[in-house]
């Protein structure tokens, strides 16, 4: 086994969700990802908790959800399981990431309908999503499977707790700002995020991670940005994405590819004319985009906002987060462009306020 | 895929474990047959029900427990997911069966100790252990994968109503009979089954299956037997065992290789050197000994003695079964030998009674 699959079970087990003595586990993987669930169960073995592994595998949902059309029931024993569990880990890694064409997008969302308490109890858990390289994974980021190896372990197997510290001093900045302004080709962009909670995303809920994020003021995004690099949906990259806020609302957009795509995105309800989410990545070890979200928000010296729901602890204490059934993130390349906090320099042209 | 694979998944589903719509299903598996695991999903899709699926690895248990050490405990959120559940579905078929030799057992035991609840829950609920033709499997028993999955499919693949109809008739025979006597090469043993309960194995809870079984009264057995077909017992094979009765008790033993693990065998307990179960098999399409005792005790033409405990189900009501830790089938080919039923010829020399 590659000693990099020790490592990244040893971060899983220790850092991102402290698993201890008695701790009931789940973990959720492909077939494909076998060696990380090996190493998985000797590092839970030695701390003696209680491992279980969920075989997870969207070529199995295709035939399930095709075969059952429409009326999915929430699956009560799973519900049971979750409830009686403290930790999930979730591994990423499938062998076909084009399994789900055939299906419905109307199928899929009714299922995950279905599954919606599923995701409120592990709100509550000490959850983490990870990646496995498998060879459809870079394929789709378009690199060889040893490349891949190396780009997703040297992005996972670092030092969390002094990535925690450094983006500490960036949360606490972040958590007196009253006005981001982002600057740079194209791009005249000021969000309040006042009353505000960052977060700090170190590698806890997402390995990798190397990001801070917080809910932007719904009504208070005014000005133009442009994006360098595409959204990934359903498959389809949007390219050169451009958008244009009044009173916290698009009002005008344009992309050099597939601008219908982006148009059904906006229209989708009233909140995805609005921002859910500015996040800053920090994880330079991510030195490209691999069209895999996961990884793509937390790449260094990059900003991406969402469009659509906020996360809940994001948002300050009384205050209101957007709210939208999507959430949809669009990366903007930092190498050549400035943010400030209240006017302070906090990234420009590839360097952060602490370098 | 195979086309049997998916007749395979058709059996377990309607005939096995009849599934019918909102059944919270689990299936069983190790990565390796993950082929059958996605037709099964397939065919409960169709009916509705709710599939969850846990992988099973003796590779991750080996690993799992060698770092644990004694002292496991129960899994609680095992046992709520099995509480929550009306089906299950345990696939054999590992990449490597010999993954848990170098697991001391007394761990494997102190294992299967703190699982044993899920055990008990388990006997109310709709169960069926398979099997899927794996490439190690083939390899202990001794045969190419192509000539190993004829065999299982061929073994499995059946009319299982029509094989209940013709083995009901020699599970009625049996509930009337007081004496079973077992006559061939140095054999000549004479059974108790008055008043059991004999059970007609028929594709539910083993598939394959093919199977008339009953406790026998554990003080009532005479005489001697000599098996034609090995014991396998940690990966040895203990050939030519010659076992003596006396009021129900083995009183002499022999065996043409490992004697001492046959000694050790019938040392276990006081329960050990007595009989648990007189077994009759009928599926001729199971027309080799392959080292697995789920299709080797099912074998057209045979016979076999467990020493050791009795299921409960095939104890006669206000009866007492054989109680023991262990439970060793022995198989006795009968093309050369006959049993009668209170005198009655019920097989001789390779056919049945109602042939």
């Amino acid at each position: 086994m590659d000693e990099r699959i020790r490592k990244h079970a040893k971060i899983l087990v220790d850092w991102s969700t402290e698993i201890e003595e008695g701790d009931n586990v789940i973990i959720r993987a492909h077939p494909s990802a076998y060696e990380l669930v090996l190493a998985l169960y000797n590092e839970i073995g030695e701390r003696k908790a209680k491992p279980i592994t969920l075989m997870s595998s969207n070529e199995a949902n295709r035939a399930y959800m095709l075969e059952h059309g429409e009326g999915f029931k929430t699956p009560e024993h799973l519900i049971e399981l979750v409830k009686a569990s403290d930790v999930f880990i979730s591994i990423r890694g499938d062998d076909n990431l084009a399994s789900m064409a055939e299906v419905p997008g109307s199928l899929v969302s009714s299922h995950a309908l279905a599954n919606q308490p599923l995701m409120d109890l592990l709100s509550d858990m000490r959850v983490s999503l990870t990646q496995f390289p498998t060879a459809s994974q870079a394929q789709f980021a378009g690199m060889s499977l040893e490349e891949y190896q190396n780009f997703v372990w040297n992005s996972i197997i670092r030092d969390w707790q002094e990535v925690h510290d450094m983006q500490e001093l960036l949360r606490e900045k972040l958590a007196d700002t009253d006005e981001v302004c982002i600057e740079g080709a194209d791009t005249e962009l000021y969000l309040s995020v006042k009353g505000m909670n960052p977060i700090n995303s170190d590698g806890k809920h997402n390995l990798p991670s190397g990001e801070v994020y917080v809910a932007p003021v719904p009504e208070k995004t005014e000005g133009k940005i442009y994006f360098d690099l595409p959204v990934v949906q359903s498959g389809r990259e949007i390219h050169g994405v451009k958008l244009e806020f009044e009173g916290g609302e698009v009002v005008d957009h344009s992309s050099d590819s597939h601008e219908e795509l982006l148009a059904s995105i906006l229209d989708t309800d009233d909140g995805a004319r609005r921002l859910g989410e500015l996040g800053i990545g920090t994880n330079r070890d991510i030195n490209r985009f691999t069209r895999n979200m996961l990884f793509d928000e937390k790449m260094g010296d990059t900003v991406h906002l969402a469009l659509g729901f906020a996360v809940p602890k994001s948002v300050g204490e009384g205050l209101q987060g957007n709210k939208s059934a999507i959430h949809v993130d669009i990366i903007k390349d930092m190498k050549k462009g400035k943010m400030t906090f209240d006017g302070e320099t906090i990234m420009e042209n590839g360097s952060y306020f602490w370098e």
